[in-house]
């Protein structure tokens, strides 16, 4: 499949650029402090999508603007949590309604590339829960402001993050965060962990989440990539199941071309070369039962 | 429901004060050094299911007296732990007894507030387990000594703490804690995460702990903090399922009173007043598979 | 039965020594590095399931030699990861293999006497998810160099490290791990909670890890050491069932002479006198589910 010409699919909330492999998002409505709105959720599912199944991409970076006065502000409260609601929700009744920051978080979780976030301002409840922590590594600044408001506006943690962030840094932290409704910086002990690299100065973040994400995309195999990714968020919970599972990963991987490469190269000491794509795995993968989220109606 | 006359429930080993929505739970055996005993079972297991369905009481903080020696000095001993089983125990077998410290960590675990600890003294094995593990939020001072005994007793960790632990900081500390049969001071890092604020001086950490239980109380929805709750211990071990999951808890808050509040409140900048009470979930939680634990005999 | 000869078992990879209930198993391949070879799998495998039936076993302790320039350098190599399949697996194809990393994981994490491991030298890949995350209880010398290489390999984290490493330190420092193939060392914080100990000085690594293992073997007792990793490894993912089985292994316990030992000894001041071996425990455990890893063929 030919790359993709990613100026041309119509995404207004964000920019995206392919610098050697590596997909930069840039979220653009910087005047807006990147609230999350329908553009967004729009724009973030079709870009991952799109990376999801283009072998040009090996590493997708999101960021904010560089002067943006925020990295996202959350959800457009201006209106209320009711209009979160269609008309047609309202008719369908409590289980007809998919929350859109978790449809985002969905969109960024399934890509099976390395996905990683420049958070180079502040963010505040979907800006943290819908764009950072599906991601695989995240860059902060430190002066960051990451605000965990839900109980404190009367609603819960929403973008499937009760699922994440326990999973991410235990229970013990995610319920501090959910329960205080925390502002917190990146450095807070509540959040140990969480960050790869939290750096000094805001304008640091892009250009050291970038290097790290170009050495990424020349010298990992997007397979490898691929299937440790699902070995660790679509595993067994028994220790046996999943010596069995990593055993037929090994076995398949080891039999494409990448292992062979990787090995030899290892032995000739120079960087390796890297050909294969996540296509040559579905033969095996998924190997776990894919749940639908797709709401049925009730009524004709 | 009107508020319950605390000082009327025939409380020996605690003492329960209602502060501005905040139950303050105060361990009152000090002579004993709070040792775990009957009284202690009884009266948490009645008091935390009070708290629960009071909604008068939005958070809930346990702490003991000042100038006591210990927080909690652990399980009674000096009748070895042969004395934990009563006749009919012995009678009825192995699957008949029901732990003493698990009863009351699943006591405090139920409570749909907030639940918080202030541990201003030292505390050992179920003072930790039974009465720290399961609460929301956990502040310490610097000095208190935590003994994790058990192996070196002959006995296992008790009160579902092999449930707790591992969850709240992740497999690794806990079996360093639970193994050694260390004692630790809350800013060893086997322990990092555990504790929400740990303080220098003894006599400041139940003043902190209260300001915060009482800003809590004040700015939090006790619907969006019981279903908070319930996502993070009660949620799927799926990502898509969660995605329903917390889908469905926002499109239930949302239409509650305390969502349109805290949007409003917001929005004009002002302090929210929550006003829904967690019955009002009822339709829709428990959504989980409830385990009944009360044993039943064997024998007529 | 009587302690077995451990030097009669034919290991060419490792020695082993006993010393009060401590069994010392010493990585002896230096002039390779400790590469990870056949002779590691099978020598490890046999080691550690017999300590895991020696009662005179009572704490498992890995090493390596004092001067040798690495603890495990991983893999070997030369021949690629094709040489990893026999004739036997190429016939029968992708479900058949299991790899050897994995069985060594096994073996290690099945043994239910407390296991540790001090890592006095570099360690790569298998070095690390083979070798040292299936232990309770891990101390390293601050300079050594840790290389998680997978993704740079062509290769998928193996030893079963995909269950292990995201249990231990939570998702997101595991896939920071898994997906830079990053080199660390052990205070990194993408390692926080790893290490129970890390020591400046390599030739201190060894004896601080045998002082506390020689405590050990001498002041905890086996069958609540067995109880206690079972608990955590083969609990149940719901607080009721953990609570109605953790009621069961105290009533266990308690009956046996350890925890009468442990709280009379307790009571007297003096130190336990623990006899109590894991085969008692044989009527009850294991209460899991027990996955065989065995391979069947599908051809006659």
């Amino acid at each position: 499949m030919p790359s993709v010409d990613y100026t041309q699919q119509g995404f207004t909330s964000i920019r995206v650029n392919i610098d050697k492999g590596v997909a930069i998002v840039t979220l653009c409505r910087s005047n807006q402090r990147n609230t999350f709105v329908e553009a967004t959720v729009a724009d973030i599912v079709k870009a991952y999508d799109l990376f999801d199944r283009d072998d040009c991409v090996r590493v997708v970076l999101m960021t904010a603007e560089q002067d943006s006065p925020a990295f996202c502000a959350g959800a457009e409260l201006s209106k209320g949590w009711g209009s979160l609601f269609t008309p047609e929700v309202e008719e369908e009744g409590d289980t007809f309604h998919r929350d859109s920051g978790g449809i985002v978080t969905l969109a960024i979780f399934r890509c099976r590339k390395i996905t990683m976030v420049a958070v180079n301002g502040h963010a505040v409840g979907v800006g943290i829960t819908g764009l950072q922590l599906p991601c695989d590594i995240r860059f902060a600044w430190a002066g960051t402001k990451l605000a965990f408001p839900f109980v404190r506006r009367g609603i819960a943690p929403e973008a499937a993050s009760s699922y994440l962030l326990p999973k991410l840094l235990g229970n013990s932290r995610a319920l501090s965060l959910f329960l205080t409704g925390a502002t917190v910086t990146p450095d807070s002990p509540l959040l140990s962990g969480l960050y790869h690299t939290i750096l000094p100065n805001r304008e640091d973040v892009f250009p050291a989440a970038l290097a790290l994400a170009k050495d990424l995309a020349e010298n990992t195999s997007m397979t490898a990539v691929a299937v440790s990714k699902a070995l660790v968020w679509r595993g067994y919970d028994n220790i046996e199941e999943q010596h069995v599972l990593d055993s037929r990963a090994i076995r398949v991987l080891a039999t494409g071309g990448d292992a062979n490469e990787g090995a030899t190269a290892f032995m000739q000491r120079r960087p390796p070369k890297f050909s294969d794509a996540p296509g040559s795995l579905k033969q095996w993968m998924p190997w776990w039962r894919e749940v639908a989220v797709v709401p049925r109606k009730a009524k004709l």
